[in-house]
């Protein structure tokens, strides 16, 4: 505690470490155990749940990969200030938020209201890419980040990242699976090391 | 574990950053997605969620900013008493309670109920206000506080806060929306930093 | 990451603190929302509610001083072996078990299932106060214990919790209201510092 | 915050503590308590649950050693690449998933089902051996992993660990009970120390 900066920012990325495992363990809770009264078996009840268990993995891919990428954005930023909590906490909103439209997209997979599922799934994951990119280039602007060349590269991929997740939501007026698929896919691209954006 | 005093600090934070989180993560749990076979349509079953939308937003703010608060007072409190992790105790008491009234407020927002949820609502705040400025003004008396020109204006800045949610009681008997919206724009004041209460 | 066996304390503590903040943040999710269509009004649905405030209250007391405890017990504890962390799952079973027994009382306070219901609940306290026992003991044997004051102190103030729990699983007989009360009474003993039991 | 590399360790350390420790607790969930209304009593409806307590016991075992050999991997693992993080997020995946057939086993033990229950139950700790497989052996591979004596030991002791979880499959076609027995016991294998599988 002897140096309440290193402190401040230890602190921010414990709470947020908390809040992304608590929401990424929260998605199980949304399936639903098949009830053993069921007529069908438990086989068919099990395969009925698909729409859960691919809902399951592209948000726990997405979430996952998310945390990887806060992760790398605070060991660049060095230092905060009250701007960069208060963006933490607008970012750590729709984190946690994201069993709801889990379980909506799981459960509305198929018929008539899979595309509005789909939009509130996509957006949400939309406004998460544009808070990513917001708090980034507040922190680079205020020369909170420490100089890496790895800075550069994540400013060059997280450029993509609305654009993306704008087609994500258009996406939702083909197909909610279409969605979820293409979800998991975009966490790879999320994945991939800033380095590989640098400048030749 | 060279300091034992150091340690438990760190704990005491880490334990209270994890209830923080939990509580402020288990709020999307109280919002059910609208089953697929109403009839409305999915449309109309997300729009009558509105009032769960309006208490979850309200109520992370108020934790996130309090998690802020509690990181701002165990920065500054640099030596831990039994009693300061006994008032740390009973302050998680209620932020790990909120989920209840957070829901209970959402469910109860229309109709004859909605004075009763509302006031359960705003005291549940009320009583974290409370434990908030006996603990800080216990730290200060044991001279556990580190001297920082935060600290005065800590003290002005929390000064306020019983009064502010006494009045979010009584603002329950008007409608529990107005309760909702002005634990938003509180949230706000708390989060400004302790600086602008410094003395000029 | 230098040195193994400090890493090793600390992420035994980090687990156990997320442990214990979940399970005492879990205890609200099993109080539920009187319905808004319930034809008594709201007022009379959360006084009905009061054996949960109560069971909540008494188990997030119970829980906080134990962890409280734990954190004491892993000041002192400089080493860790395999064994201390083997004792350590022990501990944190019936922790993370706990929401089901303080549901369960909260539920059958009244009426012919109530010795039952107290019986489970206070026999869970027992079965923790024992284990506590075990791996202070263990700890104390392999001289795993730092060498402080508070350690002796710890080892009477500790051996009285079986005794006390064994007692409360009797109180059961009485009502399960008074084991909730004598919980909470309990938890204030285990809350106070383990100087008091120094030899004079 | 000044060598970047020991920090991103530890936060994939303390992200992965979150994770292990929420999925742990989130199996006391899936009990529910017997309601008060039920005319056989609560004694019965408690004796009922016995499916419940059994796969909450072994899963806890289960995961709670898994969290200890991540604690042994990751002591020695002394450099984290991209690929390892991959590894670890494909590691928590099943292990966040875990309550779900923890409650599905419990639910089905007795009847036609109990088979498919007990062999999605037994697939998943079966994936989870094979990915603390791969991740330790690309950890060597990569001489990620500091020169220790354990180092060998862990790769003799985790080989067996694939084989092993074939077997409980195969067990799922004698008894859903046999599993869960078994997999309680599976875990005290991978509780001993590593050193006892170091070469003579």
């Amino acid at each position: 505690m002897s140096d309440p900066a290193t402190n401040e920012t230890a602190r921010v990325e414990a709470f947020s470490d908390g809040v992304f495992a608590i929401a990424i363990t929260l998605l199980i809770l949304e399936i639903k155990v098949p009830p053993s009264a069921a007529h069908d078996g438990l086989l068919v009840g099990l395969k009925n749940l698909w729409p859960s268990y691919l809902a399951y993995v592209a948000s726990f891919a997405t979430i996952g990969v998310m945390w990887l990428n806060h992760h790398r954005l605070f060991t660049l930023i060095v230092k905060n200030d009250d701007r960069i909590i208060a963006f933490n906490l607008l970012l750590l909103l729709p984190i946690s938020w994201m069993p709801f439209p889990t379980a909506l997209l799981a459960e509305h997979l198929h018929g008539p209201d899979s595309v509005i599922a789909g939009v509130v799934y996509a957006g949400s994951f939309f406004f998460i890419a544009i808070i990513f990119n917001l708090m980034w280039r507040y922190a680079l602007k205020v020369q909170a980040v420490a100089a890496h060349a790895d800075a550069q590269g994540i400013t060059r991929q997280y450029a993509l990242g609305p654009v993306m997740y704008a087609a994500l939501v258009g996406a939702a007026f083909i197909s909610g699976t279409v969605v979820l698929i293409v979800s998991a896919l975009y966490a790879i691209y999320f994945a991939l090391p800033p380095r590989l954006w640098r400048k030749a």
